[in-house]
């Protein structure tokens, strides 16, 4: 694993919150305490952790007594015991009137326990309050995304050459899984293979139905490898298309294609969002593409920018986020495309390369 | 997977409320919705899904269109767009100066949305409004958790005979993870195995350190099953003990048997703790025992009833949760012992049966 200049992270972290008028920042589990501290516990849980960065004094990390061991790293830590109350803990170290931003997967039950403790204190969600904190990548961060998207795309050329015809969507699901791992992801996070009609629901978790000769397949994966996420998308389909299917595919490649030639600095989200839903609008299928045409990808697999309608904010160099524009057809199939981009000085570059045409598998 | 009445859940979660005092309760994914209507998205994201339960109207799941088709169930849908405002639709649905709980993971971006779009709402933690919802168990949970339970000890009693001295914390946590599976668990949740000085740590993540000889091992592991939890402890040495690690697993073995020999109908959660911490602090370990002596287990593995100092609620019968007391010797080793314990009529009944003593492994 990379390391990463924490407290420079921690400290541009700090001048961003003071620019958009806050106090400091309270980052809780999850990929924003990664991201700028390097401490991943396990999971968020009802035991209260919680990073409290701001200008008035250093960074500090409130942790359950049972995990200071695990959590010595670059930070202070103030450690709170079973049966005391880590709230009040954590509110004496806040401005009675502050304003602060909350990292966006902190749980309810800890927000309200700090309202509770400093009823005077405001809160705005970090990625609300500061989108473009994590979303403009630097170059050691964007070769840790390639890295990611070219092993992804192995496993995409390796799984176009395992069966499909007879076989249930959970055993692809298994090997590109496995795949994954095989080219050098340390965790996968989704695994979509969803066939024939279960194409039409874009988030359908890969289950029992078998796949059969004419189906088409979209196969969305991805996980986190040395830190940073992959996530590509493509469609296949069993043996020969259907006319339809071969129609709808081209019309998402187009879409695809025309969002990825938009990409500039100075271009705005919502911009790369119109151009690939304009294509397909065009071609019938506006109502059929019901979801944004994108979202960043770093430490996490989907944090901003997001490219979806107003979203004004400004394409710049080092963003890197995914082009997905897809088609779904209730009842009949679903077709997807996908890669990560990243903006460059003068335009986009792709991190997933595999062939964006109708693959045929077997 | 058992189907349950989540009609009658719900039913009983609105009166829940009402009696606490609140106008409904606000759900999002996680282990409450799970419980509540069987839906199980694959996590929480940045895409607002919240149930909404209230006296005023029939309750409604608000879903992500793109996840509408995997949404089906109990619960009609109301669906929303990317690029549309999920959070005024939400609030359309809550009284202008309504009280509600939200569950305990609901993410903050979510929360401070909806306190956004309706400023005159307030707001409590679902546990800790009514953390008696989930925690007394029908039979069929009960019938559950103690599979889980058996299921457990299964790989507690297999993981004996595996080579310990010479492999990695990591190699050990792998063979573990694997019997939970063979023995039918669908997802592991944890698996501590803490080594020496590792042990000192409750919440160790196993890591590369190779255990030899005279170690003790702390193994705590666990997951789902059916839908319900596992969670067990023990503590093994590798070929033979030191008097201090002897002494000391004796100690934290009469702790655990007084915690459990005081449970039953109507003493408190602190009770219990109380009695293990007192048998520890008798030994003079007290302030090595780092943290509460328990917590509940239902559809996950931590949940309320909390066994702390400070928690006055009684037991009931139906309740489930850990009995797990500790002694943490920094740069030494450390011992738990760790069962779950149902409340019956009479007592406590134990979910997990395996021979508490100081196990030898090689």
């Amino acid at each position: 694993m990379e390391t990463f200049d924490y407290a420079a992270r921690m400290s541009r972290a700090v001048a961003a919150a003071e620019a958009a008028g806050l106090d400091g920042l309270l980052v809780s589990p999850g990929p924003d305490l990664t991201w700028l501290t390097g401490y991943q516990p396990p999971a968020e849980t009802e035991r209260l952790t919680l990073l409290i960065l701001t200008r008035s004094h250093a960074p500090v990390l409130i942790v359950p007594a049972l995990e200071a061991l695990s959590a010595v790293g670059p930070v202070p830590l103030l450690e709170w015991r079973d049966g005391s109350d880590p709230y009040a803990l954590a509110a004496g170290l806040l401005a009675a009137d502050g304003q602060y931003g909350v990292s966006d997967s902190t749980w309810a039950l800890h927000l309200l326990g700090l309202m509770g403790a400093r009823p005077g204190t405001g809160y705005r969600g970090l990625s609300d309050a500061l989108p473009m904190l994590r979303a403009v990548k630097d170059p050691v961060e964007v070769s840790l995304l390639s890295a990611a998207g070219a092993a992804a795309d192995e496993a995409y050329s390796a799984i176009r050459s395992v069966p499909f015809a007879g076989r249930r969507e959970l055993d692809i699901a298994a090997s590109l899984a496995q795949l994954l791992r095989d080219f050098g992801h340390s965790t996968v996070d989704f695994t979509i293979v969803a066939s024939g009609p279960n194409g039409a629901d874009p988030h359908h978790a890969a289950g029992t139905r078998i796949i059969s000769s004419g189906d088409a397949v979209v196969l969305d994966f991805g996980g986190l490898m040395g830190g940073y996420g992959s996530d590509t998308t493509r469609t296949v389909v069993v043996d020969s298309p259907s006319p339809r299917l071969r129609e709808v595919h081209e019309v998402v490649r187009q879409a695809q294609e025309a969002a990825f030639a938009a990409v500039r600095p100075g271009v705005s989200c919502q911009e790369i969002d119109r151009v690939a839903r304009r294509v397909i609008t065009s071609a019938g299928y506006g109502e059929r593409f019901i979801h944004r045409t994108g979202h960043g990808i770093g430490v996490t697999t989907h944090e901003p920018p997001y490219l979806v309608e107003g979203e004004e904010r400004l394409l710049v160099p080092g963003m890197c986020f995914s082009i997905e524009p897809g088609v779904y057809l209730p009842g009949q199939f679903g077709v997807r495309i996908e890669d990560i981009v990243t903006v460059t000085p003068s335009g986009g570059r792709r991190l997933n390369n595999t062939d964006r045409g109708l693959a045929v598998v077997h």
